[in-house]
């Protein structure tokens, strides 16, 4: 935990709180919760993938070893519910349903990932639904819960989740379409790692989709390919990408996410200045160097 | 879970229910969190075993792989607090609070489990506090918390853990010298098994600690041997296991938890006719076969 990330998640705790009320220090102990689950998730999927680094450090796999970080994983995961145990709340029990029900979500997306690996072609509605599972429903929730601690009602509670749900999906398209189109200087990475992982992204499932003939051949041969230099699979597929239209295409698809995720949070039931640090970390996650 | 086991987890929260109160529903909604809660260490340690069978089937990640047994256990730990969820009861904090705190413990047990694998030498006392963690605490868990439910003040909670906590432990000194005395036509396997997996139990460690001269070295040199046809190692060991008094020393220990659980039982201020079927549960699980 100490060595940091962004701390997204409990920071939107507090904004779900302090959308609808004072700041309640209960709120605090289920942003550490939610922090907790998060690195819960990453230790575990760390050892699935096998990933050599998380946040340029050694995996807690890589340095003790797959059963040490396996039961690590499972004593954050009981250290999210002790924190979460900490509320002295009339709606401790709504927490812990919210929770349970992000958790099983969140390790349901992760299944999901994982089997559409050994998949040849993904939908974009079940890859949509992988995403919105794997990574929204934990911001969403994350904005609920405060929402809860703040008092809110049901409706503005759903609203809230739905914001945070639909901010996450467009926030991966532009994730998806930085990857490739980026700008390195801005982005602080070299374009196409996810090209040459072979992963399905928003873009590689709209080519698969749309390519015909030779491009269709051509996607297909280097979905396959590990080459030692990339470089030449990663300007071919990119070609397709653009040939395919994948860039406007998730242009648009995110404006969408991004739009819907407004209203949801326009038809929150307060003044509306008090939406304002909501609507400016929307614009600021929209606006990711491109 | 359809596929059994002794379910003595969530029959021991019922019966701790029942110790102070008629059954109150929602112990039927704690009983499964922790037969939920008990099948999600199982899928973890066959992992971390790397087992290929449980309950004479084939273990999850066998079937399945290790990526998805991992997702699943966590899933199975999510589901059993989605059971404890359930409890509409003023004393869902304190049943999660100690829930939260037993599997915690059960965690922390089975590494201390796989880090004396990795240790010549280990002490009684160690040892003691593996098993109390790894298996003890969650039937002593199981008991307090249908205690909770029934309403029995904090007095009568700790005495009924710890009539739970030292029976578990009097049951694996039994288990332990039951794998090597066992009369096989009762007890249905092959003694040994623990001295041909070259195990830590409550004998080889106190033979370790006693043994002199040749049985010493006797004992270490069979300790790291895996010969395929085994029945001269276990001949071997179990000599030097009754010439250090192994067998009558583990018989006195198991006395004294047992002794210990049954003066916890009895300090437990209700009519003593209420204890009667723990009272004949202790017994039934002290007369194994031997």
């Amino acid at each position: 935990m100490s060595i940091g990330g962004k701390r997204i998640r409990p920071i939107l705790v507090l904004m779900g709180n302090e959308l609808f009320d004072e700041l309640h220090p209960e709120a605090l102990a289920v942003a550490q919760a939610i922090e907790l689950f998060h690195n819960f998730t990453l230790i575990h999927d760390d050892i699935m993938d096998k990933a050599p680094l998380r946040r340029g450090k050694a995996t807690v796999h890589k340095v003790y070893g797959d059963s040490t970080a396996l039961l690590a994983g499972d004593v954050v995961l009981v250290q999210a519910y002790e924190q979460l145990a900490k509320v002295r709340h009339a709606n401790l029990q709504s927490l812990l349903l919210l929770f349970n029900k992000t958790a099983r979500e969140v390790c349901e997306g992760q299944q999901m990932d994982m089997d559409f690996e050994q998949k040849d072609v993904v939908e974009t509605e079940e890859y949509t639904q992988m995403i919105a599972l794997k990574t929204s429903v934990l911001l969403a929730g994350s904005l609920q819960m405060g929402a809860i601690i703040g008092g809110a009602g049901l409706g503005n509670q759903q609203h809230l989740y739905e914001f945070g749900k639909n901010l996450g999906i467009a926030f991966q398209v532009q994730d998806d379409y930085l990857d490739v189109f980026g700008d390195p200087l801005k982005f602080g990475k070299q374009p196409g790692g996810d090209i040459i992982a072979n992963k399905k992204t928003f873009l590689q499932i709209h080519a698969m989709a749309h390519a015909t003939g030779n491009d269709k051949e051509t996607l297909n041969y280097w979905m396959k390919q590990q080459p030692e230099h990339p470089a030449e699979k990663i300007t071919a597929v990119t070609e397709i990408f653009r040939r395919t239209g994948a860039d406007a295409w998730a242009s648009s698809l995110k404006e969408q996410y991004y739009r819907m995720a407004l209203e949801h949070l326009e038809t929150i039931a307060v003044v509306s200045a008090r939406k304002c640090e909501l609507r400016n970390l929307a614009e600021f996650l929209m606006m990711r160097e491109h």
